[in-house]
């Protein structure tokens, strides 16, 4: 029923993360950038950007992460990825999955594609931007986990944590990792702790946070 | 019930555009970018980023238009922004509305926003690589709606809909505003031909596409 087109430690991770929570059976298919396999014509039916993730779900591609998490969110309730519909903490739940998205993902993509803002490097002003920008969503993070932690949503872990980590792992080798943000680093610890992480460094083979 | 911080024609503008679809009582509260009313210490208690929009729920402050619109939607099922949950479109809307967001809205904001790369004023370079992004967004979108269209959705108007003519009109001044695609041209067209589209621009004084 769903077939998840992946790259290990890509933005694929929290669909792949998502199903693991779920335990709902799915299919895993490699998409190898070392042969640029996502700029396959046979894979850009599917995603014409040429990006993962791709969630076929009954024949249909999906695609964008932070989608395809609200997505099997909704179709699996009792998974409790997200909060049920009519509540606060839904409305907060769908406010920090698009700013991730919006805010933290979107200036991952340029810090790391420099070529999209048209250079094979960045210059060092770009570098130092795109970098404070990044550093930027810690400190607003920090304070609210701080204020209202240790979870995204307080007290419940939700399927936004899992989103919020993997793109806390990607800032690893920047010149200041999330991990010097004391209450993102206690929630990552947290995240990383449940056995769908676990799991997943298994599957996808990774080792370094 | 519904308080909305907004500046006229900026990101604020899908969120007032689905209250008029909604026909949900709200009030207005103007915030003064002349007078950086987005950086009064009032108003970052609700926005600790300083932008507009801010939705206000019961005393809850919201914010990422773009979740807004997700958050309306829900709570006023009756008014069509979005489709029944459990059916393929109402993922394809939750892609959609994530894709505008993570890609073209993010843009937007390197784009008229250099400082946030730097710089008081784009190189050459950097604003063609913007300009080149948002095209491409339009070429894929244009490609969708010629496959798919009129709509986001197809057959059916969404809410989709609201957040993807508010990002078109932002194009006008661009080298290449997104009036030249065709189907993209027609979608606008349908949406601004909408009582809620021009009760808006009565509203908050807007008069140029
Ligand atoms: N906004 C997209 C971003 C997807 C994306 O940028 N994926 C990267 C990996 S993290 C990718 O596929 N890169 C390969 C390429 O662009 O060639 C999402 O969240 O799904
Ligand atoms: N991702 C945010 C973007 C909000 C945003 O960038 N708003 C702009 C206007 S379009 C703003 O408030 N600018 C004022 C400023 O940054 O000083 C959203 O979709 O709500």
């Amino acid at each position: 029923m769903y077939t998840l087109y992946y790259s290990p430690g890509t933005a694929s991770m929290v669909v792949h993360l998502a199903l693991l929570e779920i335990g709902a059976l799915h299919e895993l298919r490699l998409v190898d950038f070392d042969t640029d396999a996502q700029h396959d014509p046979a894979y850009l039916k599917l995603n014409p950007r040429g990006v993962v993730p791709t969630l076929v779900i009954d024949g249909r591609p999906l695609s964008e992460s932070a989608a395809l998490l609200m997505v099997l969110a909704e179709r699996h309730p009792e998974a409790k990825l997200a909060p049920a519909p009519g509540t606060p903490e839904r409305e907060a739940w769908q406010q920090w999955i698009v700013y991730l998205s919006n805010t933290l993902m979107s200036t991952y993509r340029f810090w790391f594609y420099p070529s999209e803002l048209g250079a094979p490097e960045h210059t060092p002003e770009v570098h130092a931007a795109l970098q404070r920008k990044v550093e930027s969503v810690w400190d607003l993070l920090d304070a609210q986990l701080n204020a209202n932690g240790p979870y995204l949503l307080g007290r419940e872990f939700s399927g936004a944590d899992l989103l919020l980590t993997m793109l806390m792992r990607w800032s690893r080798n920047m010149p200041r990792p999330v991990t010097e943000w004391p209450a993102l680093k206690r929630l990552a610890d947290l995240v990383r702790a449940r056995p769908s992480w676990q799991k997943l460094y298994e599957i996808e083979g990774l080792s370094e946070w």
